[in-house]
């Protein structure tokens, strides 16, 4: 895409109402703006990220076998009512009534629609386990939204539930998703902690939050330090033990504020790490919450009628884009991984009126293009420092910079963005290090 | 994805609410559940439908030079009576309000938040022309909500919207998107015709509806017979001149119920052809309604400050799982186009108990999804009459159907959804035919 077309409104000053540094950057680097509080447009440059995250946590999930569905946003009230969380949802819960006066909501999670799915059409264990999610957004009417996409109104959720005929299966199904959020973290170039988390009424250990580690948390962590060097397993058989990992992953201590048990910080000593984090995904186990009073019920081998066992499971997709930059920035802006950088390469030609760099941009970008590598071309007439200060805005991987004096010589300027590192190169070996 | 696992509760009998074709094959073949009145789930086989018409569909706006972002689906009531329409709309849009009692809706369009969007942020012609797109769920409170997908209430809508400095640009946004409009319905195995809409208080004749013809149509269209072998173009330059392709289209009558003209029955005799059609896009062209009451205004290269020029052009992306079933069916069942159809081939084994014939399968299945061919392997021990029906009925373009007398011949049988052919052929041929 060129820079002169594309539609990317970047501002040159810090807007005042931005708290923490992910809003700043957002607003800043024209990937969002307010339509209201705590609701957001997207706009081409912030679009493309959380299109790659959602298709990261889509492939994820997939290979767990998850399979996807679409949920409307918009819920019938009744079913709320059966569950009895219509009543205990409270103001965070945007009620509305249509014009024939029936009470509905706009969504702010599922188990509720996913159960009343799954009792219409599943009758028999033969036909468990299964695994099913949707990438919806959902609303949470926040008293004070704030912090950017980080704690907004209307907020774009994967939501995962698993439906089995008892505890082991279900344990099967919570540990799938253990290991598929590790990986999906992974991909996305975040270190993810798996956290004790409350479990609620049903008890047991069967709740982790996912938290990643960030300087403007909102949540104070304690982990011991050797968690952050778990290795996130690489080819995962998802119909194989998978327990193993999970208690690898949960032998030692990791805990956020809300469940941190003090005498940790003396037995670990400097083994624990005290640090702030942002939870970016939540596993859950709540047994027969949902499926005993909805009527989902199953049929087993043995035991007559049962209601199904089920988890829920969300990763943020929304508030990932902002976790990402709280976690991958500098004074000049965002640092993007690659897995969902909005272009790989930001293409800058120094001096658009002469011939030679028009040219040797033009092919550079066509041959980028042709190969399938995602280009922003700069092709303005704006000032060299403009331009250099807006590519390290908007975080792209690769900078790739042609001059005149650099083309006398045969070469052109390759900076990695994250490290900072330059390199004169010519124009063939940098066409084959970005598409290699 | 083998049949045992997916998530396809197909139902044996005729859902009795369903009055419509589609409406009724959808349900039957585990597409869609309804959630409320007009309001559906979309299950795995019609949410991977749906998916694929939406990348169809942004596919070809991104050819024209349309770029992609996301706007809420919650707007700000303050916005809409900016430009009036908060009293206008009436019923059917579904209003909120918010805990902090401010008024807000579910956006029914989009025009305001985009005008919103873009006052915010352009100022000179220099940046102009742009088109934007996005592909959103609406909501409108529809009195009768019926037809299935056909005419809910929460529905995806792909829309996109132009602005321009002048009015000559205008017209280019405007053909840019009809050109759009005709490869983006070829592609769908579609014969859509644009008609000629109301175009409002502004006048002119820049609206045109695009509809396709069937049976079950909504709407009377009466058109020139030539009109339905008008030709698609193949490879259009955006930035070239497309007033021929758009005067070519509209040169013979082409017209809705209501845009109809009496005297035309008797000029074109039975070159006019008189059916019934279902409107699956609409492209309108509205000047400055917006952009004057908003203030959108950027500098001109010689006028100073003017309102810029704005257009809408929209396409109903889940109306169209319905609208493309509702033109290829047959009596037992959906007949997808391979563009939009969930899977490519049906993979039957008539004997799952037969050693042959799982190996046969297993080898097919294992090699048709290396080949990144997608396949429903149907591996259940149902009978062969039940395994025929569910197949036709879910309409995948192929059936591969592998029995223990046709593999000693050497042989397994490969059916069309389409025309029903059938053939024998040895497996090496068919993985032959159906990568190729």
């Amino acid at each position: 895409m060129r820079r002169s077309r594309v539609f990317m409104p970047t501002l040159k000053e810090n807007p005042a109402e931005a708290q923490i540094v992910s809003h700043r950057l957002m607003l800043r680097a024209g990937m969002i703006r307010q339509a209201s509080a705590g609701i957001y447009s997207w706009l081409p440059l912030g679009f493309r990220v959380l299109q790659k995250i959602e298709q990261v946590v889509r492939e994820e999930q997939d290979k767990a076998g998850c399979q996807e569905l679409l949920m409307p946003t918009m819920q019938p009230a009744e079913l709320w009512r059966e569950s009895g969380r219509y009543d205990d949802y409270g103001k965070e819960m945007l009620r509305i009534r249509d014009r024939h006066e029936r009470d509905m909501l706009f969504g702010p999670t599922n188990e509720e629609l996913i159960t009343d799915i799954f009792r219409n059409s599943v009758r028999s264990y033969r036909e468990l386990p299964k695994l099913l999610y949707h990438v919806q957004w959902k609303f949470r009417d926040e008293v004070r939204p704030r912090f950017g996409v980080m704690r907004g109104r209307e907020f774009l959720m994967k939501d995962s539930y698993s439906f089995d005929i008892d505890f082991a299966g279900a344990v099967r199904s919570y540990n799938k998703m253990f290991v598929a959020y590790l990986r999906t973290f992974r991909r996305l170039g975040l270190k993810a902690i798996p956290m004790k988390a409350e479990s609620g009424p049903i008890g047991g250990d069967m709740s982790h939050e996912f938290i990643i580690l960030a300087d403007t948390g909102e949540t104070g962590v304690f982990c011991h330090r050797d968690v952050l060097e778990f290795p996130v397993p690489e080819n995962v058989d998802y119909e194989g033990d998978l327990q193993p990992i999970v208690d690898k992953w949960t032998s030692l201590y990791a805990a956020t504020d809300d469940m941190h048990d003090k005498s940790k910080e003396v037995e670990l000593g400097d083994q624990l790490v005290t640090a702030r984090g942002i939870e970016v995904g939540h596993i859950f186990y709540f047994g027969t919450k949902y499926s005993k009073p909805l009527g989902a019920m199953v049929t087993s081998a043995e035991d007559g009628e049962v209601p199904v066992e089920m988890g829920s499971y969300g990763i943020g997709v929304s508030r990932l884009v902002g976790g990402i930059i709280e976690a991958s920035h500098d004074d000049a802006g965002i640092i993007w991984p690659e897995s969902v950088a909005p272009y790989k390469v930001g293409l800058i030609n120094l001096k658009t009126d002469d011939a030679a760099c028009r040219q040797a941009c033009d092919e550079l970008y066509a041959k980028l293009q042709t190969a399938g590598v995602e280009v922003l071309y700069d092709d303005t007439d704006e000032r060299a420092g403009v331009k250099f200060a807006e590519m390290d805005l908007i975080g792209l991987p690769w900078q790739l910079v042609v001059g005149p004096r650099g083309l006398k010589s045969g070469v052109v300027e390759l900076k990695r963005r994250a490290g900072g590192e330059r390199q004169e190169i010519s124009p063939e070996s940098v066409l084959a290090r970005l598409i290699g």
